[in-house]
């Protein structure tokens, strides 16, 4: 029985399973490594982590139940892979609860446009389903993996969440939560972590995590915490102590292994199986297998960034995929796969219509490289600008209510 | 560094270390093994441990400093090691503070004698230094070792709480915690926790405490929790946001391997290392190298045996070391090293003059087991039905006012 429980798990390890690894991308929560310049194959990702494409049927679904248009993050293929959301779906057609669960880890002060994909997909789940969500900030994850003292990774975890409320989530509906605070907050957290913890074994984190024997027993532990959330019980404030709501998450695909954890000891533990809902990777300015840092300023744009700078950055780093010259350009066309302009188009240019003449034209060699750069700056300095107001208005005492543990607008 | 690091740490794995392990005693948390009558060999165990020997001068020097005799725990070798004790002592000279903390695994209902053995000696040394007292429940332990439930072993913990208060600790200087409660009340307290768990492998817990890859995390990560209260940065409402109030730690020495770890632990995170005052096994009734269970009702007195069970269990158990006849007796003498009312006796009956004079007299072979045991019961009935009557006046309002998060009466 625990031996075969072993095997089951260690299949979990898909990184370790491929057996052409060197054609291989590599995800796991801390390194995504992909050689192509299209960056990382996702239906091999899908096949590998034994999640179900998002297709046109579902997303005719979600349409169809919720009546309203799909997020175009849902049309464009940017949430492309999902574990059970028809189950959620179901859930929704029968009135019945459920909420929804994402997160971040605060390493650094200045977040940039790509850790704001989930989070706006997550707002618009909120607000098409109307369902409470909750927002783990894994500040002791940041500081067990980093060299970074508590209290700075606790003070970056404040400015992080500041940015997220940026973003216009509903205070009356959301609570946003630093696990520093916030296990010292609930016992009900800290239980629903132990009862994970027990029912895991070094065996099991080592075949999904890729831990060793020299990592710390913190880095060891850690994945019961972010599974935690995924559990109705650490919530009893929301949930009115009920522990079988159920939960969506939507977040990038590489924090899966997390969740396929989560789901292997769900049942184990009499805990419903959280549903998932995965986005690809957003590309650094230099081009899908460069690696974007927030350390390094010009892999990315950031939520700190002045118009000028954003201007300057993308003239200057975004990776093109047009022709040589002009000529060549006009005669074989622009490269949307590759062009990270067009890319970040795809995840901030709400017109369907536009961006798809965009891509048309760009492709037949008609525009160029740079008239997408100009399209892109625009719709970047504007977002980040409406964000940057937003910011300027939400206060400590603002940032503190959204982080006080709390009943929410959602009876259960 | 990284790796001599790792060097250092395995050399805290004190039980492989034996060349000759078969004729060595095997100690950890969770097991003790002696194949000797007389039990386990403390001496060969101080060596091992390398802590050190509590000697005369010591002894000499509590009863100097503190102006009061000192308990007969120390004089009789029950507390028979140390770790800094003598730093301890400075600091009381110097009139600085410091604090003591214990606790106990709840694993079972009721409590038998041996387990008052840390908590009286602790009550000694809190009256006598006037210091406050962290007392934990490590009922997390117990729900990630046993296959218990979390409501089980929470109850259980509650009436191991209350079998503790019943001992007369002072409300005003003791705080009790349960760690399912207590990490989830005090964000200081798991900050701690991840403190260490930062900087503890999973090599080293496992040459510490010999855990393998298919033990869970929670196992894994548990050390981390057993020493956090060795910091006072645990404690922030006692000690006034203090991070560097020496600690001192009565223990049976079953669990210096957790405090082996605090202390290697300690100067890498800027916290004080604990001291520690360790105590001998508490032998079965059967015998030294006989396992005491509290699962076996036989094996020792409960706090809950009735006068009778109290007669009728040393009467049939209680191994004796008398000869083989009484005319043998009389001329041999007993044993008084392996005859457990005399071991007995030496942990409970405070005449020491009394106690010297039944030694001579059993080695004599004058007095027979009877007498021994006549007078062990009557000791322990006493002992049990005091305990009994105070435990009859704790009620939960008075278990949850030593459990609240509270100031004592200590200034910091």
């Amino acid at each position: 029985m625990a031996e075969q429980q072993v095997e089951k798990m260690a299949s979990l390890d898909v990184n370790s399973e491929s057996t052409d690894s060197k054609d291989e991308d590599f995800v796991d929560p801390w390194n995504v490594q992909s050689s192509s310049a299209t960056g990382v194959d996702y239906a091999k990702l899908i096949e590998r982590f034994g999640c179900t494409a998002i297709d046109q049927v579902l997303i005719d679904r979600i349409k169809s139940v919720t009546g309203k248009d799909p997020h175009w993050f849902l049309t464009r293929g940017i949430f492309f892979s999902h574990r059970e959301m028809h189950k959620i779906l179901n859930l929704y057609e029968q009135k019945k609860p459920f909420y929804l669960y994402t997160g971040r880890g605060p390493s650094s002060e200045a977040m940039h446009v790509g850790h704001l994909i989930p989070f706006l997909f997550t707002k618009w789940l909120q607000e098409t389903f109307d369902v409470p969500l909750v927002i783990q900030m894994t500040d002791d994850e940041k500081y067990l993996w980093k060299d970074i003292t508590m209290e700075e990774v606790r003070r970056v975890a404040l400015e992080n969440v500041k940015d997220i409320i940026s973003l216009g989530f509903d205070m009356e509906k959301t609570f946003i939560f630093c696990d520093f605070d916030y296990v010292g907050q609930c016992p009900e957290f800290y239980r629903t972590i132990v009862k994970i913890q027990k029912h895991v074994t070094f065996n099991q984190v080592k075949g999904i995590f890729g831990f060793g024997n020299s990592d710390s027993i913190g880095k060891i532990a850690f994945p019961a915490v972010q599974a935690a959330p995924s559990f109705s019980s650490s919530f009893p404030l929301i949930f009115n102590g009920k522990k079988d709501v159920p939960c969506l998450i939507p977040c990038a695909i590489d924090q899966d292994p997390y969740f396929r954890m989560t789901r292997d000891v769900a049942p184990r533990i009499d805990f419903q199986k959280p549903a998932l809902m995965h986005s690809v990777f957003f590309p650094a300015l230099q081009g899908a297998n460069s690696k974007m840092s927030a350390s390094e300023p010009n892999s990315s744009i950031f939520l700190t960034d002045t118009p000028k700078q954003i201007k300057d950055k993308i003239n200057k780093y975004a990776f093109s995929g047009g022709q040589a010259t002009v000529e060549e350009h006009r005669e074989k066309g622009g490269n949307c796969d590759v062009d990270i302009s067009f890319q970040y188009l795809k995840f901030f240019l709400e017109d369907d219509e536009r961006l798809e003449k965009i891509r048309q034209d760009y492709t037949s060699g008609e525009l160029l490289t740079g008239y997408l750069k100009k399209d892109l700056i625009a719709v970047l300095q504007k977002l980040i600008a409406d964000i940057q107001a937003k910011r300027k208005t939400v206060t400590d005492d603002i940032a503190k209510a959204f982080m006080t543990p709390r009943k929410l607008k959602c009876d259960f």
